[in-house]
């Protein structure tokens, strides 16, 4: 039986939300803070692997995250690049992360996706989960 | 009787979350966004209220926040300067922020702030409503 | 006859740089962070020039600059912007930055910008002066 | 004979600047890029060493860096946080980062450092060298 909850000190904050809900809020964190911290940065083409592992290991940091996974599309940011401009920045385009957050009960798995159709990248909740009962 | 949502293409992403979940999701990457996106911008102290006010119409123009009160408290970022370095950058204890996302029929007040007794700047939800019902 | 400098304390890290080469170096800086911070930063369309004025107004509170002026084309931003997700976030593309740096007898002024023909958000040096002799 | 330089399309905006100067500039650019595209960031303490290594590569793969040491302190960061929030993000007195720059015939080494007699993390310039003649 799982039960990863605040600390005594910081519960009487979170008295509106159910373990459900309260996931749900730190999975939309997560995406924010990620989105935000990481565009603009730049990008070593080819140790873009090595970026990914470091960038998801420091924001699976974050109290709760029991995954966090940030993929960086080369190919979106190579487009268009010019010589000895032969680099990149992140750009919302190409992002895409997964996190899985569980607080008390819940299990929540969110995405952040560049979603064509929209033109926007998109952040969402994939899967909701009540584990342990 | 209010009802804003996701366009029509973008709904098919959302089916998990109930109305008040979504809006508890956006309240969520609305302060992890502003956290990540602020901390470490210089201000000019005494220019602060119009930075303040600046911030916080940028940030309530991302989709579903009807109010978005970003504040930065000048004195926690002043300790220790020194001449001519007479400045500072926004620091996580600095920032408190609120917000209010409405979706569908949901509408969330959630905050940002430094709690002394955390030693933490806690993100967490202040208030759910459900309205026109 | 102007002569601002660092204080006594920090003199001595500098000691390699003529007051124009400090100033140049001074500018560079001030360029790299402005982009940095700002790139991924929502805006709010019919707003931008109180945050332009407010940002502009932040980021000139770093020692030595003179005059900060921060424009961000909101036509690069919008393009290819759904609705309801009709806002956008600062890009490479939208920022127009001047900086006028004074160190010491010189006189720097720098541009971000920019430039179609390379692709690229170039940040270089537009005129150079040596005061007060 | 060294001789790394801009592409032809652009070097009409560098003509005010020496090779030597030209470097300094890019130096400072970049220190100026890498304090406002981390701080901010979360760290997880004990894989410190990966993401110093990752994000060294990354911002080296900006134009005319030859090297770039980013070292985050964990000490600095460690200070005062509390369970189970037991992550820190990157502060400015944590960053201590060491480039090197080389534009024409001038070579740059620049460094970023927290300095506890100002209580400011100062960027300077620690060597210019020209070489080739």
């Amino acid at each position: 039986m799982h039960s990863r909850r605040h600390i005594k000190e910081a519960l009487k904050y979170f008295e509106k939300l159910t373990d459900r809900e309260h996931a749900i809020f730190e999975a939309g964190i997560s995406l924010g803070a990620i989105f935000h911290q990481l565009v603009g940065m730049p990008v070593k083409l080819e140790k873009i692997r090595e970026l990914e592992s470091a960038l998801s290991n420091a924001f699976s940091s974050q109290p709760f995250r029991v995954r966090t996974e940030i993929r960086i599309n080369a190919e979106r940011i190579r487009r268009g690049l010019t010589e000895p401009y032969d680099y990149g920045v992140i750009n919302p385009e190409s992002l895409d992360v997964e996190v899985v957050v569980e607080y008390g009960y819940a299990r929540v798995k969110a995405r952040l996706k560049w979603i064509d159709e929209l033109g926007y990248p998109l952040m969402y909740v994939e899967e909701v989960t009540i584990r342990g009962i």
